[in-house]
C-alpha cells in the first residue's frame, strides 16, 4: 500500500521515511485501525440517569476546533465545561478574516484587514473532503456548504518557466503515455503478460485515455483546449502538441496527480460565507459564556481528585482537563505530568505555513481566463494560487496568492506584509501577466509559525512512535487532543476525531468511576 | 486532431464517420473558425442614429433559448420583436419542473409534478462549461450560478454487473497502466525512442501517476479508498487491488475518461435554483408581452418587403423573421423558401433523449454513500445517475435516475411514467441496493422525442454538409437559429451562439439597406 498523497508527504512521516514507512510503523505499534472501527456515540444525559452517576466538571485548554468539539460533545450529556483560550478569539487555526478585522503577528506588524463587504479570506483550513467528519458537523450544526473547486482543467500549471492550462498538460501527458504503452503492446512487448483479448481491452482503453489516432499516435486532441472554442464553427484548437521530450522536461506531471489522493479528490466543500461558520456554530452550541479568552495558562497540576489550572491572576479546578493545544505550545507550560509526557509533546515538530489573500477590484480570472475556482500549481515559492469557489461573477473577489509550507512559508513569513504581497504579485505575474499586479484593492497575509499561542501551520511527527500512542491516553486526569494526534494532521477533521476519542474515553471513565 | 468527446460522439457526425471526419469536412467547406474569430458586438440604438437608419420589425418563431436570445440582443438596439411560441411556456428544452407543474406528453398521459418545496428537476440542460457563452449571459443577466459537480471520485462505476467507486476504478487502471509502461521502460523497450534522462522523467511521472511501489509494481493504493477512512488511526484501505485482467474485464476505462473532453471537464456550473433562471431572466428582459404562446404557425411567406407568418386565427407581418425552431419541426411548416431549404431542414435527424427525476425523502447518497453531487456511470439502460450539486444536507433531494439517449431513451420513452420509474428503480438498485427503491416521494420523467413542438433531445447531422452551411445564411428575409446550426449541439451555448450570428447578420443588413 503506497499511501502517497501530497498532503501526506507534506505533513506526515512521509517527509522523512516515505509513506510506506508510516504504515509499517503503524502496524508495528498495534495501531491497526480495526480497533477504532466502532462509530462515535455522543455522551447523553440519559447515560447518567441509567447508571446513577453525575456528569463532571471539565476544563478545556484551547478553544480551537478540537477544544470546541470536545466541549460540544460533552455538553450533550450535561458536563460542565470551561474553555480557556489564550488568544482573543475562539477557533484557533480555523480563522476567517474580513474587513474590519485586525491580524496580530508575534514580533511583527499587525495588519488591518480592509476587504470590502462580503469578501473573506480563510487564513487556515479552506476545504473539506466529503468523507470527513467535518461534513457531519456541518450537517448536524446546520451550516450551509457549497462546492470547493479543487481541480480545474482551465487553471494553469507553471513549471520551469512555462505556463500551460492544466487541461493541456494532462492531455499531452496522457496522450504520450497512452501512445507509448499502446505501441509496445501492439509490438508484442506484453505478449507474455497479457492474453490477446486483454491486450485488445487495454488498447481500447488507451485509445480513449490518450485520444489516440487510428495508428495509435498521439497527435494532439481537442482536450488540450482552444484558442477559440467551438461555436457556430468547429473552433480553433491550440497549436500543438508539444513533443514528448518537452512535455517531460516541463515536469508538469506532478501537478496532474494532485487530486488523485483520497484527501484531495474532487469534489471538495466549504461552508458558505467562510470556514469560521463552523467555529461560530460550535461557540453558539457550547455557549460563549463558557469560553474565557486571553487566558494564558502557566501551570497544569494533576491532583488525586482533579486537575488544577492556573494563569496570571487566576486558577480553576475541575474533575478533568482536556489539553487541546498544539503539542509544542503545551510542552512549554509547566506541569506535573512527568518528563515522559514533556518528551512526547516535544516530539512532533511544528511546520511553517502561510497564505496571502489578494483582494482584486475585478475578477479578471473569470472574465479573461475563464477560471472559475480551482488551483494553479507552480514550482515557484508561492506553490499554489487558489481562485475563489464562490461569489462567481461578483464585481470583486479574493484569490489566495500563495499557500506555502516549510521553507517557502518561512521565506514569506520573514518578510513584512508589504513585501510578502510584492513578492507574491511578482511571482503570480509570471503566470497571469501584468494584470496580476493591477486592480489589487488590499491584501492580508498570515504566517502561522508567527501566530501567538499557535506557532505553526501543523506538525510533523518524525515517527508515529510511542510518543504518539502515549498521548492518545490520559496522563492522570489530563487528556490530549488535536489534529496532531491523528492521521488527519492539518485537517479540521483530525481535530474533531481526536476530540471525539478523548470525549469517549473521558465519558467511559466517568461512567465507570466508583 | 482527434476530437473524440463523449458528447461529440453522441450528437455529431462522429457517430457516423469519426470526429476526424468532422474536422476534415469543416476544412473542406471553408468553415475554418478564423472567419468567426471576431467577438460578438451587440446591436445598439446608437448604430441607427449614426447611420440615419431605423430599426426593424422582427417576428421570431419559437421562444426557446435561441429565440429569446435573438429577441434580447435585437431589443438592445430597439428592434420591435414579437415571439410566437407553440407551447404554453417559453424556454423550449430549457425546462425546470417543480411541484405544481404539469408535464404533457404527445400521445401519452400527462404527469402532475408533486415535488416538495424547493425541489426542482432540470428536465433539459443541466450543466454549463465555464468557457461557454451561457456563462456570459448568466453574468450579464445577474443570474447566480453555483458549481455543478460533474466528476466525483466517490460516485460509482457500474459495468458488467460490478460496482466500484470511481476512485477505485481510476486508481487500479492508472496503477496498472503505469506499472506496464514503467516496466517495459525499465527493461529497455523505449531505449531507441527516449534518452535515459527522458526515461527517468517518465518513470518519475509513472510512479506518481500509478502510485507505484519501489520496484515499479502496482500493489494497490490508498487512492482506491477505504472501508474506514483515516482518523486517529491510519484507516482501513479497501481490499485489493483487483488483478489487471479483472480491471480490464470490468471495462471501467470508458467511464474514467468522461471528464477529459473540453465540454465535460471539471468544474461545471448551474444556475442557483434551476436552469430556467436563464429563461426567466431573458423573458423579463425581452418583455413577456412580446411573447405569444400557444401559437402554431401554419405558413411562412417570404415577401419582397417582409415576411408574413400565419397561424390558425391570425397572421403577422414583419420586416424579417428568425425561425428559431428545431429543423424537423420547421420542415413541416409550409413555406415559400424553396425545396432546397426544406431538404436542408430535413437533413439533421432528431435524437431521442430522456431523463427521470426521482425525489427522495432522505438524501441517502450523502448520508450513507458520502456522494455529494456527481455522476455514476453505468452500462445499464439508465446510462447515468446524477446526484444533486445543491441543497446539500437538506432533508429531501432529487436525483436523476436516468439520462439516456438514442435507443435507451426510446426504450424508456415507450413506457408509461409509472413503468419508467419502476424500471429506473430496478436498475439503480443494482448499484445502490434496496434503499434505492425506498423513500421515493415522487418522480417525473420526460421523453423529449414525445414533447410537442420539440420532438427530440437534439439532432444529429449525418454530415456537416452543404445543408448546414446553407441554413447559416438567410433564405430571403428568414434567418435560422438553434443549437442544431452550430458545433455546440445539445448545449444552450449553441442556441445562444447561433442567435448571435443571426442577429449580427440581420443587423448588418438593416444598417446597410438602402
Amino acid at each position: 500500500m503506497n499511501g502517497v498523497t501530497r498532503r501526506g508527504l507534506l505533513v506526515g512521516i512521509g517527509a522523512a521515511g516515505g509513506a510506506g514507512a508510516m504504515y509499517a510503523a503503524m502496524g508495528a505499534l498495534g495501531l491497526a485501525p480495526d480497533s477504532q472501527e466502532k462509530a462515535f456515540t455522543p455522551p447523553q444525559a440519559s447515560d447518567f440517569s441509567l447508571k446513577g452517576k453525575a456528569s463532571a466538571k471539565v476544563v478545556i485548554l484551547g478553544a480551537g476546533v478540537s477544544g470546541l468539539v470536545a466541549a460540544y460533545e460533552l455538553g450533550k450529556a450535561g458536563y460542565d465545561c470551561t474553555l480557556l483560550e489564550a488568544r482573543a478569539r475562539a477557533g484557533g487555526r480555523n480563522l476567517t478574516l474580513r474587513g474590519g478585522d485586525r491580524l496580530e503577528e508575534a514580533n511583527g506588524p499587525s495588519q488591518d484587514v480592509k476587504f470590502g463587504e462580503g469578501v473573506y479570506f480563510n487564513a487556515g483550513p479552506g476545504r473539506i473532503a466529503p468523507w470527513m467528519v467535518t461534513m457531519d458537523y456541518c450537517r448536524e450544526l446546520g451550516i450551509p456548504i457549497e462546492t470547493f473547486v479543487n481541480n480545474n482543467a482551465a487553471a494553469y500549471v507553471h513549471t520551469n518557466g512555462q505556463t500551460v492550462r492544466a487541461r493541456t498538460a494532462r492531455a499531452d501527458m496522457y496522450g504520450y503515455v497512452a501512445e507509448l504503452l499502446a505501441k509496445v503492446t501492439h509490438a508484442g512487448a506484453l505478449d507474455r503478460k497479457l492474453t490477446k483479448d486483454d491486450q485488445e481491452r487495454l488498447l481500447e482503453f488507451l485509445r480513449r485515455f490518450g485520444d489516440l489516432g487510428p495508428k495509435l499516435d498521439y497527435e494532439g486532441s481537442t482536450r488540450r483546449g482552444f484558442t477559440k472554442f467551438p461555436d457556430i464553427g468547429t473552433g480553433t484548437p491550440l497549436d500543438g502538441p508539444q513533443t514528448l521530450r518537452d512535455v517531460l522536461a516541463a515536469g508538469v506531471g506532478r501537478s496532474i496527480t494532485n487530486d488523485f489522493g483520497y484527501d484531495q479528490a474532487t469534489p471538495m466543500f466549504q461552508p458558505v460565507g467562510g470556514m469560521d461558520a463552523i467555529v461560530n456554530a460550535l461557540v453558539e452550541k457550547v455557549g460563549a459564556d463558557r469560553i474565557r479568552t486571553g487566558v494564558q495558562i502557566n501551570r497544569i497540576t494533576n491532583l488525586q481528585d482533579g486537575v488544577e489550572v492556573t494563569w496570571n491572576g487566576g486558577s480553576l479546578k475541575a474533575d478533568y482537563c482536556i489539553a487541546a493545544l498544539p503539542p509544542h505550545v503545551l510542552a512549554r507550560i509547566p506541569h506535573n505530568l512527568g518528563a515522559e509526557i514533556t518528551t512526547a509533546l516535544r516530539t512532533p515538530q511544528p511546520v511553517a505555513a502561510g497564505k496571502i489573500g489578494l483582494e482584486y477590484g475585478r475578477r479578471w480570472w473569470e472574465l479573461e481566463d475563464r477560471i472559475y475556482g480551482g488551483v494553479t500549481e507552480t514550482d515557484l515559492d508561492i506553490t499554489h494560487i487558489w481562485y475563489p469557489s464562490h461569489g462567481y461573477h461578483a464585481r470583486t473577489g479574493l484569490i489566495v496568492g500563495y499557500y506555502a509550507s516549510e521553507k517557502n512559508a518561512e521565506l514569506y513569513g520573514a518578510l513584512t506584509p508589504e513585501d510578502r504581497k510584492r513578492r507574491a504579485l511578482t511571482q503570480g505575474k509570471k503566470i497571469h501577466g501584468e494584470k496580476y499586479r493591477q486592480d489589487v484593492l488590499s491584501s492580508v497575509s498570515i504566517a502561522w509559525e508567527r501566530q501567538a499561542h499557535i506557532g505553526g501551520g501543523w506538525v510533523r511527527w518524525p515517527d508515529f512512535d510511542s510518543s504518539f500512542t502515549l498521548l492518545q491516553r490520559p496522563a492522570g486526569r489530563v487528556y490530549f487532543t488535536g489534529d496532531w494526534l491523528t492521521h488527519l494532521i492539518a485537517w479540521q477533521a483530525g481535530a474533531m476525531e481526536s476530540a471525539r476519542s478523548a470525549v469517549t474515553q473521558l465519558h467511559q471513565r466517568v461512567l465507570q468511576s466508583p
